[in-house]
């Protein structure tokens, strides 16, 4: 950040009066300018024993298989953002049931609210940040090209939850790209 | 919005090429800015049988009472962020333990996050931001002078929660500010 959103004057790295973290303010007009975590939201789109993954046609990790999920937009809830994102991944229409997994991801400042999601139909397709849709069974999923630990962690948690046959709630911390913890 | 804050140019409002909302794009240099919703995380602090409530020393709703939360902070968990916000406003130390609420609120674009906690002393008092801090029993809270529907509905769930001996994971939808579901 450079320019202030508001004014145009140039933005300076300062600690405001009362704050305790540096902040972009704006030389001109005072404007604090805070940056936040962003969230990510998606689903676990379930028709009986499979899930619906989507073969990601961008990157990062284009080409490796992803749940549907994406940037939740201003206006809606994290409910709703779920289904828009499977709705626009997938073309699938889905009934956002439970939600299953909170996953922090500190080193790029996301976090992850994931659900499980009822397909009401078997009508899907590749959305246009898709090259493939497709249904897996657990020993379907191709567990060596799954594009996120975020959606690894939360796959394994699924069906381990299955085998139970009791879906728990999961808040997990990705720390670094390559080492991955979950609870 | 008015300005681009990378390199300061004036940025219009328009849906871009493979988008379905409009945003604010630079006329100069293109860049996309992309507003989301916002992450509030805080706490339900646990002392025997009393919670934690902070009666607020700012607008909005200043004097009435409320459970430590703020704005999640870039490059931290949900966790570190709700114990940071207790620390902040009450001056108090907790072990974090399980979440406990997720509440969106659409119409001002923020989704709350809270957990239960665990004080680890009875060191407290009043942070910058708080007139006072106090521990309620049950039937001390003051529930005609809560700050927010969100803080009403997660005490609401975890004294019938704490009843049931059993704490669930509560997801709800604050439509309005005067009409709250949740489930």
């Amino acid at each position: 950040m450079n320019f202030c959103s508001q004014c145009g004057a140039r933005v300076s790295l300062k600690v405001p009066a009362g704050d305790a973290l540096p902040r972009f303010v704006c030389d001109a007009c005072a404007t604090i300018h805070y940056q936040n975590p962003k969230l990510i939201v998606g689903c676990i789109p379930e028709w009986e024993d499979r899930i619906l993954l989507c073969r990601r046609a961008i990157e990062p990790r284009r080409g490796l298989w992803t749940l549907p999920a994406g940037f939740m937009e201003n206006g809606e809830t994290t409910m709703a953002g779920a289904a828009r994102e499977t709705l626009e991944e997938a073309n699938a229409r889905v009934n956002v049931m439970q939600l299953f997994a909170v996953y922090n991801i500190p080193h790029i400042s996301q976090v992850y609210v994931l659900f499980r999601a009822r397909l009401l139909d078997l009508d899907y397709s590749a959305g246009e940040e898709s090259l493939e849709v497709r249904l897996f069974t657990e020993h379907e999923v191709p567990w060596d090209e799954i594009a996120f630990a975020t959606v690894r962690n939360t796959l394994t948690h699924y069906f381990d939850d299955r085998r139970l046959g009791h879906f728990g709630m999961h808040v997990g911390t990705i720390e670094t790209p390559s080492r991955a913890t979950a609870r």
